[in-house]
């Protein structure tokens, strides 16, 4: 009799490659394999992936407010909220009430700038070596079709994803 | 004198576009998107995007240990034995002694078996949405491409991203 926990013997190769099949894995697979990417280039810095993207926001647009932080990152306000208190603690980052009084602008310090501008090519190393493997013409069709799927989706996916 | 709370005016959605340059911020969205469409689609069952690929995991090879299970969502150790935990809870899985008496083989329970036959066709959608915008043919590149981005990439990112 067929013991109850006989086990097929796929390899976890086979495995994986099973749910390969499915786009949701490959992507979910891919920020994955970017995240490890940036945090082995910029360890040293203690910035995460999405608070680099929000210090290079307001780089571009000093004093964005709060609301035009979380549009731009496509992240909910709680989790922007979030981000900015972490940023606001390591002093990257501080936030002064607008001519309005009502709206909360945000500044880089000068240590932010600083770390922004040290960043940078570590940051742009991380971002490159995820499309390395390809040849450079496929790579740009991939970050084009990338794109496209971005746009078209545009209303989606404004709350961070459970990892587990 | 301008002012140094001054906004320069960029839109979000110019913010955006300037993000969306970066390979990795590329794919960090387009899994939001891809988890919130899974949300949407599979909300009833109360399973996430990595506990259904755990479930097709244990469905494809009944007896899988745990190892093997890590080994195949490409997620470390602890991570793993998270999502067995919120699944052995949820009743969908249940853990056996193997024959060695060390290792910990997962087998689906009968309502495991049945949620994850009753969620086929819901995930199923929440993939086939994500690459849906693109012509067929783009959609088999897009997915060749990224393929071959995690074969190559493959040592990289067992452990669950940071999402702040």
């Amino acid at each position: 009799m067929p013991d109850a926990h006989e086990h097929r013997h796929l390899s976890a190769e086979d495995l994986a490659a099973l749910l390969l099949e499915r786009p949701g894995v490959l992507v979910r697979r891919l920020h994955q394999i970017h995240s490890a990417m940036f945090a082995e280039e910029c360890a040293i810095f203690g910035v995460t992936p999405v608070q680099y993207s929000l210090l290079s926001l307001v780089a571009a647009s000093p004093g964005l407010d709060q609301g035009g932080a979380a549009a731009a990152l496509r992240l909910d306000r709680f989790t922007t909220a979030d981000v900015i208190k972490r940023l606001v603690a390591a002093r990257l980052l501080r936030v002064a009430a607008g001519v309005d009084r009502r709206t909360r602008r945000l500044q880089l310090t000068p240590d932010g700038a600083e770390v922004l501008a040290a960043m940078q090519p570590s940051a742009g190393r991380a971002h490159d070596r995820l499309v390395e493997p390809l040849p450079p013409r496929e790579r740009a069709a991939l970050l084009r079709m990338l794109k496209r799927l971005v746009d078209r989706h545009a209303a989606l996916g404004a709350t961070a994803p459970k990892v587990r």
